[in-house]
């Protein structure tokens, strides 16, 4: 339903600038879509640039009762940034004037519309860094990535965008402003309202500024390749690592589809035979880390790798790691629909889900691609289909839910570092007992009473469930 | 108000032992404490063994709308298990029978009454490390750590409680039990409860099992300690050191007021005309931190220390240690009364604030001991006094205000890792505007609709202020 012409005339005399305010079909029709499945056109997009324009409209929406949808680049891979009830999307992809790096306090303080890698660009010139490495960062906006919690293969050692936000700016959605945390890297001042918007998918207000902590930069890095022909030993090979005592920066994952679909792709040199490759990434002081990946080599040997090979030089460890970045793209432009899952399990229970994945697979008869983060449980597989083929999508339901399943059942978790969003949410009563959904709810009833902020995301209605044709 | 008798035997009949529900004075006395300021007697005590009991107990105080006062072993600062409106203390201090470390996953499962410190001896065993080591960590619980968000000396380069809870298992204030998180260190699955509730302290329930995430063990360690005659010198050297891309694993600070306590508690040989030592630990790989203690050492001088001092031996080093913790108990000995502050600044103010807090005991002539975590910012401010001086004690009043304003100026926060209880909440207000504490309250009044879990904390009433008499 269009919004009344009274309306999209306060909006307009709110954000003063009309080429700010998009409602022509052909305009608002890009904003159906992000990097997930699923396609709903909003009624109008205001391009937001300061706190004041946001609170105003939320104001607005909450007194009108018209839904909200805040978005930043749209990289996300589990609906949050859809307008699945229509209504108002606030962009803040323009809104990125702020990104200070205070080396003294060793923290950012950043606008929401601001580029992730940026962050990290400018963190470096001090000799600090912004560790959240999400692959889509020089695309996503740190207001996107703070919403859905982003993780990164640095996550491994350093964590999560949660471990680095200390402080917010939001909009509630009734339209007040609200500070939360502050500068101080401890804060025990009450309930901790930073940690829980952060990755609450804006379904609790809207980001509007961010404080992040930032850490000294490692001095050195050394990276290594492992290939085996045994994907469930690869799984072995992490879980040794990890309990070495040694914790790299990254342990990547990729399976042999993973490895084909990149060399087609773009031909990398990468062995295509191998049913599995480890990327190791070992951070920290030159001397400590080099007696580490002395360590780490003889580790995969030992564990049954066919072959280890050590990045030399700047350059081979830069195509090492271009590689893994390919895999999304690569594994893209194989079928038309691309379905990403980041259900993640316990360290210990990497093998036996690569186990689970490989049954599901030949179950099913799906084609499945897995990759991701393995050294800390959050593997991504992704299932490549025809979304136009409805017997195909069936199948692809069935499969979807059977990995989350085995997620569970491994002692898992839904999600990662992609968020529930749309995507997901049928799923949340297999995770959750109906307290704690409930516990949830009683939050966003009490922030949103005419719930407007992000509305369908995140808490299934009963009886709902993964539609995918 | 005693509890009527048809109560006590309700929870006797759900406790099952007689011995384990108090309700003679002489037994609630000894309840009527914390390591705090204040005193508030229960009318009843149950030491709880189970999460069955705890349920039952919160279910029929819900419904009769007793208070109730979760407490561990009551070690806090912040008045967080101090019944102030009297009803029933839940106790978990004996129910400390799990306690498992599962070193593949990285983790421990613990019950709410297990000791602090013996959770990372556990987790040494296996070459891993718990790292949050408050001051008290051989007498407090993990369940009380966790209310209220304990921080300590590892807390500069390992952060606090809240970084290594990644699930719970809760008894929410209408009884229900959930489970929040999970064993996964990745988990973006619908809204943080787990993050809400570490430093809720026992507002929003009850603590009944926690997972926590442990890390490799560092290799080795080394200390130093470095003299000045400066205590703004002093600052500024924590501030040299944080941006020179080395982060210690500890540095703590003590003024001339600590040292000489310290001297005349026990012997130690610290330098009394001192105006102030640190004391900095780096950890890691042997090669790595052998070359920065080469550094901080060099940058200690340069930034004008009397002496710097390396520990060649353990014992050196243990020694250097039982100092700093020897600070507490020493200082408490010379008044009757310490008021124990726990004010935070970002970082680059620590010589700012340590100005401040110079000027605040010539200003209000208070015998004000300063010392705590320096490098990240959170020191301890501690007014000795006698409580039963009651002119000193208004002196007292208005200097815990300047300190606090003088925190909140130089753009920190009223607690770093005390909790705001029932000491600081009358400060509240100076933190935070209105609608940043009524999104507070909108999570309590929902979780707690009858106001019984741990009432009359954190938040304000109106007119509330800090009465020391």
């Amino acid at each position: 339903m269009p919004l009344q012409p009274d309306i999209v005339d306060q909006i307009v005399r709110i954000i003063g600038e009309e080429r700010r305010v998009l409602i022509k079909k052909t305009d608002l029709l890009s904003y159906g879509y992000d990097a997930s499945f699923g396609f709903f056109v909003p009624d109008l997009v205001c391009q937001v640039k300061c706190v004041e324009e946001v609170s105003e409209i939320v104001k607005l929406a909450n007194r009108e009762k018209i839904p909200i949808t805040p978005r930043g680049n749209a990289s996300g891979l589990s609906g949050g940034a859809l307008p699945i009830e229509g209504g108002i999307v606030i962009d803040v992809s323009l809104w990125n004037d702020v990104l200070e790096i205070h080396r003294d306090d060793m923290i950012a303080i950043v606008s929401p519309g601001v580029i992730t890698a940026d962050i990290d660009r400018a963190a470096q010139k001090v000799g600090l860094m912004y560790p959240p490495d999400p692959s889509s960062s020089n695309v996503s906006t740190i207001a996107g990535n703070i919403a859905e919690n982003s993780g990164g293969p640095r996550g491994l050692k350093y964590g999560v965008t949660k471990d680095y936000v200390l402080g917010l700016q939001v909009v509630t959605p009734e339209g007040h402003i609200i500070r939360t945390g502050g500068r101080t890297i401890k804060n025990v001042t009450g309930y901790d309202l930073t940690k829980l918007i952060v990755g609450s998918e804006g379904t609790l207000g809207i980001i509007t500024e961010a404080i992040l902590r930032l850490i000294p930069r490692p001095q050195a890095t050394i990276s290594l390749m492992a290939v085996f022909d045994d994907i469930v030993q690869a799984g072995y090979a992490i879980t040794n690592v990890l309990t070495s005592g040694i914790l790299p920066s990254k342990i990547e994952f990729m399976d042999q589809a993973s490895i084909r679909a990149v060399e087609s792709y773009k031909p990398m040199g990468l062995p295509i035979n191998a049913e599995a490759v480890l990327f190791i990434e070992l951070d920290g002081h030159p001397l400590a880390i080099r007696d580490e990946a002395d360590y780490v080599y003889k580790l995969m040997q030992k564990t049954g790798a066919l072959r280890v090979q050590k990045a030399e030089t700047s350059d081979q460890e830069e195509k090492m790691w271009k590689v893994r970045k390919l895999v999304s793209p690569a594994v893209a432009r194989h079928k038309p629909t691309k379905i990403s899952e980041d259900a993640t399990v316990p360290r210990s229970q990497i093998p036996s889900f690569l186990k689970r994945l490989r049954e599901i697979k030949d179950k099913f008869d799906i084609d499945l691609v897995v990759f991701g983060h393995a050294g800390d449980g959050n593997l991504h597989p992704n299932i490549l289909c025809d979304q136009r083929n409805k017997e195909e999508m069936k199948k692809v339901e069935k499969a979807v839910a059977a990995i989350f399943e085995a997620a569970l059942d491994l002692g898992g978790t839904l999600s990662g570092e992609h968020g529930i969003g749309l995507m997901k949410k049928s799923f949340m009563p297999m995770e959750f007992d109906q307290f704690s959904l409930e516990m949830m709810k009683r939050i966003k009833q009490a922030w949103d009473p005419n719930n407007i902020m992000n509305p369908g995301k995140i808490f299934p209605k009963p009886g709902d469930r993964l539609v995918l044709r």
